[in-house]
């Protein structure tokens, strides 16, 4: 890629997603009241223009390699409210109401836990 | 992957870090202060040690392929206050202390730019 590329990319104001080697973006979800992480997924261009055009997150599927509309099968969908971008547009930040927990387990929210400093994972209090 | 490795990943105290297919791991860091989202990079397995061993953010160079300690150039460095681990375990948020702008362009945020109603980026204001 050339400096004038990397150039447009981060000081511009065109959308040039870049997608990785995979095909994929990556996705950070915010929960739009409290600004709490809610879980990591990817997108392709696919899931991006479903986004796009629904306002609900969409995300490609790393297992099973197809397009998966958040929340569809158990209603806990992510209605975006806003969505972010970084500097070499490899990563986007999706700022949405949940309409449910966002996590597959139940959690609110998927980071549930962290390292504790004897390298074990604990449940997150707050 | 079996039932029971997935089950052991989810609910478990194990930390069982599940690198993708390119050897790497979503990290995304946090301002341990504001909880405002710095940036987004990856960490392979020698990235994860450095990391624990020392405190400070490191990430692996998808661009360059080799160990990267965020901020070692510039001394805007990411002290790190916690680690937390998604359910299935192939995304951390690393909560950190930033000692400068996290984005190599000066921004405090890589994610300085939001996607407008026309398609096209512009700056946020918060």
């Amino acid at each position: 890629m050339s400096a004038i590329d990397t150039d447009l990319r981060e000081t511009g104001s065109q959308f040039m997603p870049k997608f990785g080697p995979d095909g994929l973006l990556t996705g950070v979800v915010v929960d739009a009241q409290t600004r709490e992480i809610l879980m990591v997924a990817h997108l392709d261009q696919e899931a991006l223009t479903a986004t796009r055009e629904t306002g609900l997150a969409h995300f490609h599927s790393r297992s099973r390699g197809t397009l998966w509309c958040k929340g569809k099968t158990s209603g806990n969908v992510l209605r975006v409210q806003e969505i972010r971008v970084d500097c070499d547009q490899d990563a986007l930040v999706i700022v949405a109401q949940p309409a449910g927990p966002a996590c597959h387990t139940g959690a609110r929210s998927c980071f549930y836990r962290k390292l504790d400093t004897n390298g074990r994972l604990a449940p997150i209090d707050d």
